[in-house]
């Protein structure tokens, strides 16, 4: 019995002969990232993993479906594992928007599927923070979003030494196409070619364009002169009121892909080059009104980071959180007489919020210490008499009687103690 | 666009229009739970939502695939969005139980799915919290579990009053089945007839005993007679000592109807009687033996809980968590020519871990302060000068100049002296 294929599974910790995943590394990410959404006043949300597959192909076209986890389901419906969440809560939106005060600040942490036939050992799933904001068109809801992401990767000790934000427009790359002559339905094919230079041959590259009425020569110019535009200086000067502008800066070589993006778009880069885009987003004020039939208008803003290259860059840098066990009591249990006071102070401990365990069968003393400390436990305590236990604290070797109810308290006093020494 | 029948879409906050579900409830029910496994010393552990259908008919026959939300992959494997988790964590420990010590405590909280043709309206996915031990056929695991879970109820406000746990022994229907002439082959058949014995007509269930060559009243009498088994004695004392009495009691109707359930079993029910069962679960010291095709053999226990009947369940005693606004802070921007300034301070609390939100673009003095008071801010901050910000505290409506490096310090004072009061 094996899992499926590009499938993790996620086991405690990392094991010895397995990958840096772990769901205690993933709980700690997870926790973060819910943590910085809240400083920046962002409000969870989620959808079904399963969607109808008209939704995603009314956003991406057809040609998405040879990318995505998709099957008929026993009602003959034709739906699809999400692949992204942006449309998911453009649907949502789109059906609720009049509850809801705008600008709507919102996130979301799905895990998110896709299908190659052809890439054969690469991840089927993996997990995303996304963030958007609906309703404010102006470029302070990009800058809002690009300073949470630059706070979303310092929280994990990445520096601007690290990362970088590269800032560029969709609508200053619009207008050159349009300046230039380019045809309006060969836009996308010209998008995906200025998304691909970087990563493809220049003599491949100087043939797409020219098929465009492009040459190479003439995008690289453009590349390399652009200025910023009105909106790309309002994001930059927003930024650096925030003390951010050393993890921004222009580059016209980003560009997304995909075909609706508006306005400011960007791209979090690894500053050695190594990784893959580790999150990127923009603004896609049209999509909105694309996913509910032209019925609603909402401009819309957002970005995404997936947990794959983000861990990769963690564990390159040497910056893989430490998780501690989280146990930080073990109760020892002297004779089996006294297993059912050791149950009552163990309850009482737990309901004060400490973690505690415990051998569930009758185990010799020395083997109960080394489980203890195998497990990570900063305190022992065992059962004295019916007034008291006796606490061992590893770090000082200290030990002492305690009455019962005052061993929480003593246990705070002690951890204090050492941590101010 | 739609989202597909039986998935829920997860606002921040219940709808005026919609379920009681939102985001923001899913996520405080989600912390309390992963809170309380963690006192407990349980830790995370997640697997793939799909896997392959041979996992699932492995452990419970070809008869589960009508209930499943099961197809067939690009790859033309049989595969399944997971029905429950057990099987899934039987293959991961199989898989990996050398590189750790027993018993293993482990939890998770995944989503799980079934599809059902004929049952249009129902859930076809929910959320669930399940824990096991893995590597002790001593009931302590069993009672451990179970203390677990009366805390896991406790922690949502719900009392002695609301629910109980009712305990019963596969073992002890096993040998009383035994006993009295059943034919193994039939043993599942007997289980599920028991299972459904309170939501069954006398007569009905009267006829299948008797194919079995039982009779309803040698049932009942069994039911009402049965005296706890050794091991559902351990376990009641077990919990006992942890001051947990009031919250079990022996109940031969439970039996759960499953196959492969091997000791103590149990569930968590209403005492008012109007919901299904909240939580069930037991001993199956087979499973990782039956996953692994024999080559394992780990004595393990466990029990699951959802969240759809546990909602029902707060609802419905005034027990719905509120969950308070996350905004702590807004920000007013008196004129633009104070937006960068602003736009510093906000970035400096939220470095404090302040959540604060703030206006994107010029508004009116009287619409932010509304706006502020509709996020539930408790406090609103404009800057002075180069040196002061003004502080208001909602609540009291305090108002002081404050110097910017004194904003976080001042406002926990504030905060604490109102709470002292």
């Amino acid at each position: 019995m094996k899992r499926l294929p590009g499938f993790r599974d996620f086991y405690p910790e990392p094991l010895p002969d397995g990958e840096a995943w772990s769901a205690n590394v993933r709980k700690h990410i997870f926790d973060v990232w819910h943590e910085i959404a809240e400083f920046y006043a962002f409000q969870p949300y989620d959808g079904p993993p399963l969607e109808p597959l008209s939704l995603f192909t009314a956003k991406s076209g057809q040609e998405i479906v040879g990318q995505l986890y998709n099957f008929e389901d026993k009602g003959e419906r034709a739906v699809s594992l999400r692949p992204e969440m942006t449309p998911t809560v453009a649907r949502m939106v789109a059906a609720r928007e009049r509850h809801y005060k705008k600008p709507l600040k919102w996130y979301s942490i799905p895990q998110l599927f896709r299908y190659e036939r052809q890439q054969k050992g690469r991840l089927r799933e993996h997990f995303q923070f996304n963030a958007d904001i609906f309703g404010e068109a102006d470029p302070a809801a990009d800058a809002e979003l690009i300073a949470m992401l630059i706070d979303l990767l310092r929280n994990f000790n990445l520096t601007a030494e690290d990362f970088v934000i590269r800032l560029s427009s969709r609508n200053a790359w619009q207008d050159f196409f349009n300046q230039n002559g380019g045809d309006e339905s060969k836009a996308y094919d010209f998008y995906q070619a200025v998304d691909k230079l970087e990563r493809t041959a220049p003599e491949e590259s100087e043939k797409k364009f020219q098929a465009l009425g492009f040459t190479l020569e003439q995008v690289r110019d453009f590349i390399d002169s652009a200025e910023p535009t009105e909106e790309l200086q309002a994001v930059l000067d927003n930024l650096a009121a925030r003390g951010m502008s050393d993890f921004v800066k222009i580059d016209y070589n980003v560009i997304r892909g995909l075909a609706y993006y508006t306005g400011v778009v960007y791209e979090a880069f690894d500053r050695h080059g190594k990784f893959r885009a580790i999150a990127g987003g923009g603004r896609y004020d049209q999509l909105v009104s694309l996913v509910s039939g032209g019925k609603k208008e909402i401009p819309a803003a957002g970005f995404a980071m997936g947990d794959v290259v983000l861990v990769e860059l963690l564990k390159e840098r040497g910056l893989m959180p430490e998780i501690p066990g989280n146990i930080e009591v073990y109760a020892l249990v002297e004779d089996e007489t006294k297993r059912p006071p050791t149950l009552s102070m163990v309850q009482k401990l737990r309901e004060e919020g400490w973690c505690v365990d415990y051998p569930f069968v009758s185990m010799k003393p020395d083997k109960q210490i080394k489980r203890a400390l195998e497990v990570g436990a900063g305190f022992t305590v065992r059962i004295e008499d019916d007034e008291f236990a006796v606490l061992n604290y590893f770090e000082t070797k200290q030990e002492e009687k305690v009455p019962f109810g005052e061993l929480g308290n003593r246990m705070i006093q002690i951890i204090c103690a050492d941590d101010s020494e």
